[in-house]
């Protein structure tokens, strides 16, 4: 830290992304990134983007930003496109919380939301899940705080009803109800057709995972008119040019495929129902997830354990140090193949160390 | 605005980016962006890129910073990547400065500033330029404040020397000086050389204009490890995939063909000092460039009047509406002949208007 550091920040505690190791080639199963390519129209139109880099974006990412809302039946005042799903998140944090308006959400969910509010001096308090780490919608009823969910949640993979999603933004008339949809594509139900009745929703979504963009960084908020306004008003006083044209290009294209990527959803749910069923066979707990990944436990061996003999090995998992959650592990739904991998090399470490 | 809107933001006014009109092809000499492509490579290395979209970037930018560093002769932790350099310049705004620490830069400059401070609830002090529109250095040692100077300053294009932006820094060793260098490998001097005798320094710049990437988003800060460090803080706080896949690619193309831009940047100053010397011929008072723009002006004709006359003529220069700038106008340098073109149109307007 150097002597000019702000106090604001004395206790802030980044967040930590999933390791990205480069000493060896990894079987990566630990940033939930979708084990398929993006479809040749998508690569083609990123291409063509690139020949025109020595110009700006357009700031109101136009084109970009229609045809989503179209794609969601919405109006194009009614979405906002960001670098990746954190920014909007963190414009959410910015534009409607402050000292005088805390937020809550569920004390094991996305490491980030802590993070943004210690960034934005935004008291927070954490509700516990339920025993069976799901989320009790009741808890978030009539806090007379903001609230945000992730639906399907993380790292459990567990999803609330869009009835009981609905039941929250309702309960909560004067505060803001961000509903993180991540990972909504792989089997939950998506809240963006309430946005017409709750001016205090704004849904977050992303083109990291069901639409095989990590790389790219985009994510979105949807949301009415006001709550948009505000938003952009955000970014514009942060970063007005915060969409790249190549992404911006690739987006758009993405959106114009979408048969693609609601068809890899379906690869990846399957995907993911068959290694369920084959971990339960080795004798492992697995939540039931809606995402496109498993969150698992075992007594035969610890969660630590598990994820550095996997480490080793050659396959990355995703271990969290929380006292609730340690004995578990978060493992991302790659190609058959890669699962099968992950079964093989699972079997083979609980063969050696039993 | 909606009704949960933050109160600490009920004053922001957001940035204005420069227009982007879509209802005709403009002869665009708004937004300072470089007339010229980038090279072969940087576009062969944004489509390899483009490939790998399903995977999530190296949130350490590792490869780009390491040749950015070397490029500059300096280690890779005194260099942060970031998503266009108004996001360095935020981010230096958010680590560095709060209601204790304010910053002062000049009343004409980047129009950024004020927003960013606006943004952080950082006050801040406007130092008038000169009645020649140059800054004077004397101005800014021993302020006691935070300073950020953009070297060359923008709209006009007038530079400090090396030597009186070290005065800067080492008159005020006890708060950070940002050098914005967004626009110096036009002709200025860079002070990043500075950075390993003073631990205040801070200098910013951009892939954006001199190396044809405003498409991009590529921006830098250069400073000691600390400063760094903590921007970095701030980064792992906000949003760790910053920069995208492709971009840090290209960037890493361009930083392997630097003499690409190097002769540009050549092209480009040559164009600037002959439509100096055109406009002048033409009765135009010119001040002294050393960016990728002229800040003009004439008793013959309006800022805003030619401002309108060229735009409905289909060439885009930028007009800005501050008192002590208002008759003047901010003219891209693009192709020689893009120059002509605006020349040509310049003469016609004044003909038709006298």
């Amino acid at each position: 830290m150097s002597r000019f550091f702000s106090e604001k920040y004395g206790s802030l505690t980044p967040y930590t992304p999933g390791e990205q190791p480069q000493d060896m080639q990894y079987v990566k199963l630990n940033t939930n990134e979708s084990p398929y390519p993006p479809p040749p129209a998508v690569i083609e139109a990123a291409k063509e983007a690139a020949a025109k880099l020595q110009l700006y974006p357009d700031p109101d990412c136009k084109a970009l930003t229609a045809a989503l809302a179209a794609r969601y039946g919405l109006s194009p005042d009614e979405a906002l496109l960001t670098n990746g799903s954190d920014e909007i998140l963190n414009f959410a944090f910015m534009a409607f919380c402050d000292p005088d308006h805390p937020i809550v959400f569920p004390d094991i969910t996305y490491g980030f939301y802590p993070v943004f509010a210690k960034l934005n001096g935004v008291p927070y308090t954490e509700i516990p899940l339920k025993a069976d780490l799901s989320i009790d919608p009741a808890d978030y009823v009539g806090v007379h705080k903001n609230v945000v969910i992730a639906n399907p949640n993380a790292p459990t993979g567990m999803a609330l009803s869009l009835a009981e999603i609905e039941r929250v933004a309702a309960g909560n008339p004067d505060n803001v109800v961000i509903v993180d949809e991540a990972y909504v594509d792989f089997g939950a139900e998506s809240a963006v057709g309430l946005i017409g009745r709750y001016d205090n929703l704004l849904v977050t979504q992303t083109f990291s995972k069901s639409r095989s963009m990590a790389g790219a960084r985009l994510g979105m908020g949807f949301g009415c008119r006001s709550l948009i306004a505000d938003l952009n008003t955000v970014k514009y006083a942060t970063n007005p040019y915060n969409i790249n044209r190549v992404t911006a290009a690739a987006g758009l294209a993405a959106i114009e495929n979408d048969g693609y990527f609601t068809e890899n959803c379906r690869r990846v749910a399957k995907t993911r129902e068959e290694t369920k069923k084959a971990l339960e066979a080795l004798g492992f707990t697995v939540l039931p997830s809606k995402s496109n990944f498993l969150f698992a436990k075992t007594d035969r061996i610890s969660g630590e354990v598990l994820y550095r003999e996997l480490k080793a090995r050659g396959v990355l998992i995703r271990h969290f140090t929380q006292e609730r959650i340690r004995d578990y592990n978060r493992i991302t739904i790659g190609s058959p193949e890669q699962m099968r991998i992950l079964l093989d090399t699972v079997r083979a470490i609980l063969e050696e160390t039993a």
